[in-house]
């Protein structure tokens, strides 16, 4: 058990705000807490001396015995003094029911700083502010003021909207669906989603963790909870704010700060998070993990008595990350046995219209003794010869036999009550729609496959730290935030090749930048295959100020040695009439590049308020600017994430030998990834940065251009 | 009403092979019609005097009055002589339910073909065979023998597999839906799909029209019909076989022969059709489609009583097609009114959690008002001062009031079933889940698209039709099914551009070609802008046996006049050593484009055996080779067809001006595709076509190479 095992299990919970006046929200609590409660709740009010027939304490400090658990309902004006109490008397665990902080304003805001401080004074585990509560049906405690309590169950549930909770609970006791644990999260001062996946991950109670989220605070930290907690326990979450419409709806109903999309979208599944849309959706799946062993692969079986349904199943099989199992020579022997002539045999197999349960049986028995089948769905169309209730009860005990997951669908409606009760029970999800089957059964394979996941540590490599750190400073002493290809030794520094280049401020420099770069091309290239090097040079401007140098005409490529005197000052002096005061660092001259069968790709990195550094990688040019084909991962990377980055993008055959190119050197990338990845970890004053060009060459990559914004105040 | 109106409405329903057997397919017919059915019920049986009380008749042309619809239920074996005597006895409407025909086997495909025969001779309407049979709720008339009938309502539904129509009726009772007419479809042999659209269209009891399809046989006959029918009657289809696994599934089931998926998209995108995946859709759809007027535009109002399923419905809509509205200034005061502080004035609504039906009521008053909100959705979760029922009848009242569409969810269990059932007898849609409410207004703002569609017939360009049957006569003449360049002529009679060129079979030819090629090209650049003409011509070998011309160094650029001859003799002599015996028709000289502003797009066409010609465009070479960025249209296509082709491909923006390139003729492109679609419906004997390169320039476009292949039979 965790640390908040207390929360979750107490033997008094004390109500500090307790009333009798009806409609309030402390007769509702205290109420909800006399219902089913299996310990003491002691009301603390200085008011009465009695609420709802239990005695009163006039003071939280004033309780004899210890409380485990306080709920404080107080006005807004009185909470924090009355939290102080909590501390002062020693409770650990405080639900602050209040809402009036964060929430309402700056003068709430300033509250729940204030209410941080006192929680951090004490240590104590604070839910809240502004919460509808926390249940907890092993106790049988509802220390919520909702209308309705839990139902026992084996999943877990947050979130961060109350009314959510609300309606979630009272849709879920409908449809016997039932919690251990449930927790209004309000406004996560103390206590967020990263505690409670953490505790739940540690409870052996809680089967499967559910939450809504409209926001995650610490992103990093949450991956690396959510990585431990799943390797044991499922962790399906709503985020919503998805969309661009959701978000700002979001922070005006939260104040959340969005972060980006894309990061939640990479985070999430970096984390070993499944994510869901709908509460359907939410539910479904919990059902499904919580019942059904996990699969060993991806293949499913299907068995029904219908053609037409067969084929809508099959259709959503096809649409799934799973896919139809191959029967055995043995399956397709034993089925051919058992089935009428007109019959499938083949997955999707048909026992056709007049099948009675008898003739499904052996073919459901058939198609779960397949070692080849991970899962199978039965599919079920009301017909004259075949009773649903017995067709329940044969799928209940091929199922225990062979502890293959299954999910059945059966098509009809009232006729089905019975024998949806009897395969709910077992924990052998029904819907009547068989797409939803297949959803059901393709997360449950997904959990197995985050289940079997090994997170590698990201690699460390053998970097110049020191020099970069001197790169950076010296950004900082002449006051620049934005940096261009002065630059480059950062990548330098941590090992990302870069071509041979100098920056130089005179004419004659550049000439003899020049010919020493000219010099060691021609020995290289008679070294290797001989070819003629192109005996000219790459020449850009150097300027904090020019972002775009092409546009301005700040790049010359292809340029002789005899013309790099006259180019350095072409390159000056239109940079000067693009912007008279500009800063002008000098110029850059750069070995040319074979670019012929070269592929160009962008590695970049930007902040996110919660995830941190997100990594983007893609191909260049149009690749990136029109058709927005990009990949993202929070770092630090493993090896893992960062070739799986490439496997990601739509355009990558293109870097892998399409149309009869030379495939580039792909660990090239994923180790230029990592190195950057390390990095923007080991500085987080760099804020942004894009190698643009990464030129990708069958024989390995350069990083011809850089560009980052740093932030002073971080160095 | 149509021509099967009959079908439909019938006063004297005959049941051929009637029969009083328990279990029997005869007397569960019978029975069934007995139950409900307002007009007479003739058994046919001539071993019988009574069937279930009802006299028997012992031959079908032995019946005294006139019959208006028979039902077919004898044995495979006597079927059609069975059919047979209903045409003699005038009966225009035959049911048959007997199966054993194109679904079993070559024999049973005989007996199929002979049915068709008898069907035509007679001229009748028939369903089936292999049917579960025909309803119509008007009539009260049960002609299956499925174990349910309909309730009364306003869908039609047709299906072309029983067993969904029998799992459709058990799960549709239960939710009390209602039908018209239910059609099962068994194998199509007379009446289609096609058929039934036509009656429901014009039917005034059916508003909306559902199927279940794993194939359409004329798909092009399909698109006609269907435009016409949408204008008035919203169509719903599932069409099974999406994915590869589901379409041989679906072949294996009913012997349906796959058209390809993308012909399907598009097919029924072009016809009007919405297109649904799941049965929770198909009636979620038809729910709101029977039950809601249109909106006047895709913006949406929510108001709820809870933030964070605000935002859930918010992102849902962000998923959508829809937006959310924008109020006017004086929605907002009167929101601002209406509601307390701590309210959100601004959509989604959020009339927080302590709200009472009247500030709801004063809230949705306001959303629905609105003149920007096209269409509105209610969404409340349980709280202690709001009763569900009353928050129902209000909506009901507002809804009528303002006649705008509503859809609402109310998040709770048990709570929420009045007030539901309130909300569903005036066709005011409820589900728990929110992103439900908005994918079904979603649909009746596709539809409301759908009405307003003007589709223009495709425009016919004056053509030289003569010259292409010509050419196309020539290929039959020297026996070759697939052509090259050789048959760019086809393309210039149909006034697509092609550049200048012609195809000699010497060197000397050759020489005089490029000399006339160089010299016009010379002209015209002097009248034009005076830059210097390149001086060379572009040189293919032409036959029909080398398809990848440039694979074997079939293809010259830049030849310039002085190796003109050389270059014949290369060519030729590489097509020779690459295939001794090819057939060498000679050698193309091709004026030379300026390809530095132009962009590679291809043109192409294949027939799908269901929609016939098939247009597909997207751009040239990584494009369509790597990215599958490609579209597709059902020939012929309008103008506005053609140009939505260019908007759906991602790279359209780099044929627009992406990253500083001048915009291409884009009107040239949509001209060359529909005069292509011009020549594949004048030519059925063209099988498959690709323009590829059709290089578009600002200028421009112009087709630099074809191929294409041809059934001589069709000559």
């Amino acid at each position: 058990m965790g640390e908040l095992a207390s929360m979750f299990a107490p033997d008094r919970v004390a109500v500090i705000g307790a009333s009798e006046q009806q409609g309030s929200v402390g007769r509702a609590i205290t109420e909800n807490l006399q219902a089913d409660f299996d310990g003491d709740v002691v009301p603390v009010n200085p008011n009465a001396d009695r609420v709802l027939g239990i005695d009163c304490v006039d003071d939280i400090t004033a309780v004899a015995e210890p409380v485990d658990v306080a709920v404080v309902v107080v006005p807004a004006s009185i909470a924090i003094e009355m939290v102080e109490g909590c501390g002062e008397a020693g409770i650990e665990n405080v639900v602050v029911i209040t809402a009036g902080f964060s929430e309402a304003g700056s003068e709430g805001a300033a509250r729940e700083r204030r209410l941080k401080e006192v929680a951090a004074e004490y240590d104590l585990d604070l839910v809240g502010p502004n919460s509808l509560g926390v249940m907890s049906t092993g106790v049988g405690m509802n220390a919520t003021f909702g209308p309705e309590n839990a139902q026992p169950g084996n999943i877990s549930f947050m979130s961060q909207s109350g009314a959510f909770v609300t309606a979630v609970l009272d849709w879920a006791n409908d449809r016997d669906v039932g919690f251990k644990d449930v927790v209004s999260l309000g406004n996560k001062a103390v206590l967020d989603e990263r505690d409670f996946i953490d505790e739940w991950g540690s409870d052996p109670d809680t089967d499967v963790i559910l939450g809504y989220l409209e926001g995650i605070d610490d992103g990093e930290g949450f991956i690396r909870t959510a990585r431990e907690v799943t390797q044991e326990t499922p962790i399906l979450l709503v985020k919503s704010g998805r969309t661009e419409a959701g978000a700002s709806a979001a922070a005006s109903h939260t104040g959340t700060m969005a972060g980006s999309e894309e990061a939640y979208e990479a985070g999430l599944e970096q984390a070993g998070v499944v994510r869901v849309e709908t509460v359907q959706e939410l539910f479904d799946f919990a059902g499904i993990l919580s019942g059904q062993p996990l699969p060993e692969d991806e293949s499913v079986a299907i068995v029904s008595n219908a053609g037409g349904p067969g084929v809508m199943t099959t259709d959503a099989v096809g649409d799934s990350g799973l896919e139809l199992a191959s029967f055995t020579e043995e399956t397709l022997t034993t089925l051919g046995d058992a089935l009428p002539g007109g019959a499938n045999i083949y997955n999707p197999v048909d026992v056709i219209g007049d099948a009675d349960v008898e003739r499904f049986e052996r073919a459901i028995d058939a198609a779960l003794a397949d070692p080849n089948v991970g899962a199978a769905i039965v599919l079920a169309c009301p017909t004259a010869t075949l009773g649903f209730d017995e067709l329940a009860e044969t799928v209940v005990d091929l199922q225990d036999e062979h502890r293959t997951p299954v999910a059945v669908s059966l098509m009809g409606g009232d006729s089905t009550r019975d024998a949806q009760a009897l395969l709910s029970e077992v924990g052998i999800p029904t819907y009547f729609d068989p797409a939803r089957a297949v959803r059901s059964l393709d997360v449950l394979s997904q959990y197995r496959e985050i289940r079997e996941r090994e997170y590698e540590e990201p690699k460390r490599f053998d970097v110049d730290r020191e020099r970069a750190r001197e790169i950076l400073l010296e950004a900082k002493h002449s006051d620049t935030n934005r940096l261009g290809v002065e630059a480059m030794g950062l990548l330098e520094a941590y090992g990302i090749p870069i071509p041979d280049g100098e920056i130089v401020d005179s004419p004659g420099d550049a000439r003899a930048a020049a010919e020493r770069i000219l010099d060691e091309t021609d020995a290289a290239d008679e070294d290797s295959d001989g070819e003629a090097a192109s005996g000219e040079v790459v020449m850009k401007i150097v300027s904090p100020d020019i972002l775009h140098k092409s546009d301005i005409g700040g790049v010359e490529v292809g340029v002789p040695l005899s013309e790099v005197e006259d180019t350095y000052e072409d390159l000056v002096t239109r940079a000067r009439n693009y912007q008279s005061d500009a800063k002008i660092l000098g110029v850059q001259v750069q070995e040319t590049l074979d670019l012929d069968a070269a592929t160009e790709t962008i590695v970049g990195m930007n902040r996110d308020p919660q995830f941190g550094p997100l990594l983007l990688f893609g191909l260049g040019g149009i690749f990136v600017e029109v058709l927005e084909d990009t990949t993202v991962r929070v770092a630090p990377v493993s090896d893992p994430e960062a070739r799986a980055m490439i496997d990601d993008i739509d355009s990558a055959p293109l870097l892998r030998g399409a149309r009869g190119r030379e495939p580039v050197d792909e660990d090239g990338i994923v180790e230029t990834i990592q190195r950057l990845s390390q990095l923007v970890t080991d500085f987080p004053a760099i804020l942004e940065l894009d190698i643009n060009p990464l030129v990708a060459t069958p024989d390995g990559v350069s990083a011809v251009d850089v560009r980052l914004t740093i932030d002073q105040e971080e160095l």
